[in-house]
């Protein structure tokens, strides 16, 4: 399936000389998402994948869709204030300033097959602090796996040099 | 199942004399998670349901795996200022102050069926907002399925006044 045709780009969103990759008129159309559910989730049916944890909240959709789909928990990671139990807590960079994602500390168990998921990969900021946070638990990180790459952002490259199987169903050039 | 024993009831939480109740640990379970989906979708299979709509941010969890479970598509319905397109937004109640609900106005086509999704129905304000911006784009809304219910704070039945379906896997009494 070609699934670049069901991404909606808005051109100078949020600011001028940015082309936005909208993802959710995929998700809006029914073939469209279970095909890339499909297509993401099939690398990893031949073994047992204990947790999906998902990114806080396009990598909600995605990773409560491949839980179900691999026969895997969730786990979220998410922004701070968000989650009612302890939590790891990693800062990443922003344009300007920082942000943090958590996750509960009894999420995972030490040795867990655990899948990262989220919508799009760009510099890979929030995906590193996802990743930072597994590897915290003890997970044994299987692969991050995204709809989208924006390989000019150089974020999925960054995730392979620390060790991590990078996937993703489409690339988009520039940012 | 007895889908209670998987939730934990953190005393106290946000603030005194209230018991929150945490589904990221019946999330983070994969045989619960599944048949949490499993009973969530059965009342629709014989029903083609067009779009499901999840509520930001773990209703995003339940919505996507109800989605491809159901062959239906996902709409996002979400914070202020977090889709990047035209939305329709609704304006709700809070305990102190208001917040808003958006949704993209091309997300649901007039007559589509619709389930509205969220964790959790307490006073029902934001499911009230969402199934105010679904009727707004003329959906046929289905039901509104929730894993858990506080009966005592009146959300189910307000939507049921609103000639809503409710559906929840569970009950807790108290707030």
């Amino acid at each position: 399936m070609d699934f670049k045709q069901f991404i909606r780009t808005i051109p100078d969103h949020p600011k001028p000389g940015i082309l936005f990759r909208d993802v959710t008129t995929l998700m809006a159309n029914a073939e469209a998402l279970k095909h890339a559910i499909d297509a993401m989730a099939a690398p990893f049916r031949a073994q047992k994948i204990d947790q999906v944890a998902g990114i806080d909240a396009r990598g909600f959709i995605l990773g409560g869709a491949l839980s179900v789909e691999l026969g895997a928990g969730f786990t979220a990671l998410r922004k701070p204030g968000k989650l009612p139990w302890q939590t790891y807590r990693e800062e990443y960079e922003l344009e300007y300033g920082t942000d943090e994602l958590h996750m509960h500390t009894d999420a995972i168990k030490p040795g867990d097959k655990v899948l990262l998921v989220d919508d799009l990969i760009a510099t890979g900021g929030t995906a590193g602090a996802g990743l930072n946070l597994l590897q915290r638990a003890e997970a044994d990180v299987i692969a991050a796996v995204f709809l989208v790459d924006l390989p000019d952002l150089g974020g999925a490259n960054r995730l392979r040099q620390q060790g991590v199987d990078v996937h993703s169903l489409m690339e988009f050039e520039g940012h």
